[in-house]
This record gives C-alpha cells, structure tokens and sequence, in this order.
C-alpha cells in the first residue's frame, strides 16, 4: 500500500539538487504547503478548506459580529430603561426627563460608574439596580468588549490603509504588515480614540456643565475609570443626552486600552521565549525526544512539533488527541498516510 | 551522512510489527516521546530541558510571583495613603481615624468603587485622585489580577486534592484531572470565595454599619461590582477597617469571576472546533496540502502541523519560524536532523 510511497526517497530531496552546502543557506522550503493561501481570509474571499487559520482565528470566527452586540445592547437598554422609568418615583437625585433620566441611570449603572447623583431609594429599585449591575458587567465583558476590539481592527485596517496611501504597497503584504503588528496598530487606535473622547468630555462638561477646565478633567477621569465619586457629574438634560453615548464608549475604551496593554506586555514576552526556543544549541537528547515516529532522524515537521511544543503554543494533549485521528485514518498501519489509505476508510465505510 | 538513517525504514514501523489491521485499533504511538514528563512541573521538580511545557506554561511562568504582586501593592497602598494623608483637609466628607481615611479613600479610589463618602475637594487633591485610579487601574488589570489567578491555582489543588483524600488516586493522575479542567475548577473555586465575601461583607455591614440586611446586600453589590453609587457605605472606623481588605480582595474576586467565565465559554467553543477538525473527512487535496516535505505520505508529525493549524492553535508564521531554524541545523541537508548534522554544526562553529 503505502511502501511504494515510502520508497520514493527522491521527491524528499529533489528540491535540494540544485543546491550546495555552503556557508550562507538557501531556504528550501521557500512556501510551505501547508499554508492554502492564508492572506486571502482577510477580505472574505477565502471559501476553502481551512476554516480557522490565524492563531487569534478562534476568537475572531466565534466573536459575535457587531450588528448582535448592538442588538444585544439596544434590547437590554430598552428593557434597562422600562424598569428604572417604572419606579422613577422611587429614585431620589437631580432630576431632568423622566424617560432620559432612567436611561441615564441605567449606563451609569452598567458601566459601574455610579455617580449617585440619581440613587434607587426603595427596597425592589434597590434590588434591580443590583440585578442590572451584574448583568451589566456580564454584558460588557463578554459581548461589548469583543465587539469594540472587532471595530478596532476594522479602524486598524483604515488606518494602515491611509498610511500607505503614497508609498504604492500591495493589499496583501498591508495586511501582512497589520498581522504582524496587529497589537501595536490597536494600541494606537485606541490611545487616539481615548484622547478624542478625553478632549470631548472635557469641552461638553466646560460648555454644558459649567465646570471649570479642572473639575471637568476630573470628572472625565473619575468618568471613564468607572470611578464616579459622584461630586461632579451630568445633571443638564443635554449633559445627561451626551453622557449617555459618552460614559459607553469612553469606559470600554479605557478598559481595551488596558487590554491592548497587558496583550503587547504578554506578545512582547512571547518573542523572548521564541527567540530563546530558535537559538539554544539541540542536544542529542533533543533529538531523541524529537523523533516522534522512532525511525532514528528528526523530519522537519517533527521538529516543528518539538519546538512549538517547547514554546508553549501546542502541548501533548493537543497532539495526542490528532495522534489518535491519525491512526484511526492510517487504515494500512504503514505510519504514513497516503491515496490508498484515504480510499481504504472509505471502502470500509 | 543522513542517508544511511534515511534508509533505515524498519524502524519507523518496527513498533506495528506485532499488531494486525484489524475492525478496533490499538494504540500505537501510546506514550510520545516528545512529552518528557510534562506532569513533573506542577511541583517545581522539573528540572528539565523543557521550560514551558502546558499552553498556558508563558502566561504560567511570565506571571509576576505572588511575593512580587504583594511587595507592589504594599508600596503602592503606602505612597497613596501617605499622599492622601498629605492633603487630608483637602478631602471632605465623612471622617474616621486620618491614616485610615487615607488608607480607604486609597483602597476606594484605586478599585474604582469611588463610594464618594470621601471627595477631593482642592485642585491637587482631585490631581492626585486622578493619577492614583490610573495607575490602580493598571496595577490591579496588570498585576493583582494575575497573582488573584496564581492564589486560585494554588486554593484549586488544595480542592482537588480534599475531593480526593479518600480514593487513593495518585498526585500525577491528580494533577491530570486538573489540567484537563483547569477553567471549570478555577470558576468553581472563584464563586466559593465570592459566596464566602458576600456573605461576610453583609454580616459586617449589618452588625458594624447598622444597616438593614437588604441595605448591606445592596451596599455589597454596589461594591464588589466598583458601582459605588455611595448612599450607603462604611462610615464607622471598624467598618473602613474591614473594608480596606474586604473591598480589595471582592472587587478583584469578582473579576476574575468574569474572566474565567470568559474562559470557559471560549474553551468550549474551541472543543467544538476541535471536535469539527478532527472529525470532517481528509481529502486528497488535504493530503497534499498537509505534505510538508514532498514525499507523497502524510506521516504522523505532518499530519499533526496540518491539524493543529485548522484548529488555530498555530499559525504559518510559528511553523516558518522554526523551519528556518530546521533548515540552519540540516547541514547536510538531507532533510532530516540526525547525531552527525549535529556534529558537523558544532564543528563549523
């Protein structure tokens, strides 16, 4: 079955005629096989086999889309916004339009900025501003956070894309050169979008609110960390109209920025462990542990596991349970999978 | 050179020599060798070669010890409640004791709770409010978070280990059951702490502040969730004694209740991907595809890349990495790595 295949010594170097060793090494495997066009997944285009090629492409394809989260947001703001409206009379604070004071209330509640300008006085507004504020949380860390990185990345792609406007680059290599710094150019989005929501909180609180340059600073600050001592905030009808788009944006923009933070620490220690991985000397013990199918030499793909395993990106789980698939498929048992093998499960089906 | 190991094809198959194509297959590949005792490091007894062995080994072992973690917040909670202190008269509101309305307005300020029982009143004061719940934002999202999820890890062990106290299950198989539900039991361990928090944070509110039990369970969520709205807060000084180490701890506690929450539900999105991967039929594109090095079969480490790659667990660029690395150790170029390609590479250096 399989033997033929397994005598064919040459293909395995055939690529290698042409070349001598020499001091400075040629790449053989110049594209590897394995890779069907991954670049393309990034406009859609992609119909093919490899559902899931980038290493973040779980989160991406499970990420719910963005017109879900807003729905989401919408249903819970409108159900928010019923119940606060329905015991208005047991809420006590600073007052302004009934409908707008409870939607108002319930992004400072959801956001745990909780001012308390506007607190819930009787005993089931007290419990439905605990409910709301749980599920507030739930809400923003597990839909609105993915979907703010899902317009980042889109805002990333802009971005990059008016950088490059002059210099005359490809589609393609921009969005290699995003891949690669994909981090990065988020961080940076998000510092810019911060800083335009600073400056804009600033100015609506100096105009609107009345407060001085300081106060109103503060209150951004105290704003966007969720903080709200509550000493200064929106208590005008329009203050309260655009705190209720503001307080939203700004404190998952705070909270992406930390987000981005942490990912370029942690992506920056990752290349140290790589590098560290590629450059130590392999021993012959290495090789030894390296050689998956025992025949004395480590291939390329063995080694490949072997080192991605040292790097902490696979680990034994993850290769066993494909080990397991590949002898179920490995229908001769010639430890190779070919044509006859493929054709062999299926007859047996 | 590696000719010769290129030709040795028995050993490859050497190990099925004894088995038979038969309707329930055996294992054949039943311990791999590349997985030298990764069980061994959970009790830092490996000494090993392999430094990062699980998936989550760089987070595991980038992560800030405890003994760190603890040492900054020690610092960080002294330079604030020593600047607090500072502008003490700058600060109006409720007051205790002045070391310990420094230490909690610190506390309150850096956990974003921000009850506003204690507001800055002068410019420097609202400043340095502002500079201490950036940096607490940053410490606790970068920092506490990850030593809160170390002290879990730990507490997890300890369970596990009570769980099994009395079937006599060996550490190793212990340690197994662990990591094979790392998520589930970090969750289950995070909301017995937090039942625990609650309960005490209500019991104290009760009997210390003199609230009713729906006002200290109300106080309690607007704390644990950083809301804060501070109609009702710790006013007394044993009160804000117990808060500065309760609010720490619930706060954190209820993060990272979110965050494995988080996990769990991405974990098991990726075992349903998984699940897709291994199961859907290979086809003959697939297996050219999965070829790394031309020779016509898919062996066993080919086969793993190719599927690890469609579960996103690694991407093209990890596998050109270490290519390139393969490629510099071949120095014979025969394709494979064997004793005398590391011979030769350390008589060339």
């Amino acid at each position: 079955m399989a033997d033929d295949s397994a005598n064919k010594k040459q293909p395995l170097l055939s690529g290698l005629a042409d070349q001598n060793i020499g001091t400075v090494k040629k790449r053989r495997f110049r594209r590897c096989k394995t890779t069907p066009a991954s670049d393309a997944d990034f406009f859609g285009s992609y119909k093919g086999r490899e559902l899931f090629p980038g290493s973040n492409s779980i989160l991406r394809n499970f990420r719910p889309s963005f017109r879900q989260a807003s729905l989401l947001l919408i249903i819970y703001l409108i159900v928010g916004c019923t119940c606060f409206y329905l015991v208005r009379d047991q809420i006590v604070g600073k007052k302004t339009n009934g409908i707008l004071d409870a939607l108002y209330f319930c992004i400072v509640t959801m956001t745990t900025v909780g001012y308390g300008d506007l607190v819930p006085e009787s005993v089931p507004a007290k419990l439905l501003a605990c409910a709301f504020v749980f599920s507030g949380m739930a809400f923003v860390a597990l839909f609105l956070g993915k979907a703010a990185d899902y317009l980042v990345e889109k805002q990333e792609v802009l971005l990059v894309k008016a950088v490059h406007l002059r210099r005359k680059v490809g589609t393609r290599q921009m969005m290699k050169e995003i891949e690669a710094k994909r981090v990065e150019y988020k961080f940076f989005t998000i510092v810019v979008a911060l800083l335009v929501l600073v400056t804009l909180g600033t100015i609506i609180l100096v105009k609107v609110e009345k407060l001085n340059i300081i106060d109103a600073f503060y209150c951004v600050c105290a704003t966007i960390t969720t903080l709200g001592y509550g000493d200064k905030s929106f208590s005008t009808t329009f203050g309260r109209v655009f705190a209720v788009f503001w307080i939203l944006t700004s404190t998952i923009c705070l909270a992406q920025f930390f987000l981005y933070l942490a990912e370029i620490q942690m992506e920056h220690r990752q290349q140290t462990l790589v590098k560290w991985v590629l450059t130590r000397r392999m021993t012959v013990v290495d090789l030894e542990a390296a050689d998956l199918d025992d025949d004395g030499v480590v291939s390329a793909a063995e080694f490949v596991i072997y080192k991605l395993k040292e790097m902490g990106k696979i680990n034994q789980e993850d290769v066993a349970l494909v080990m397991e698939e590949f002898e179920n498929l490995d229908v001769d048992q010639s430890g190779t999978i070919s044509n006859s093998d493929l054709l062999l499960a299926q007859s047996v089906e």
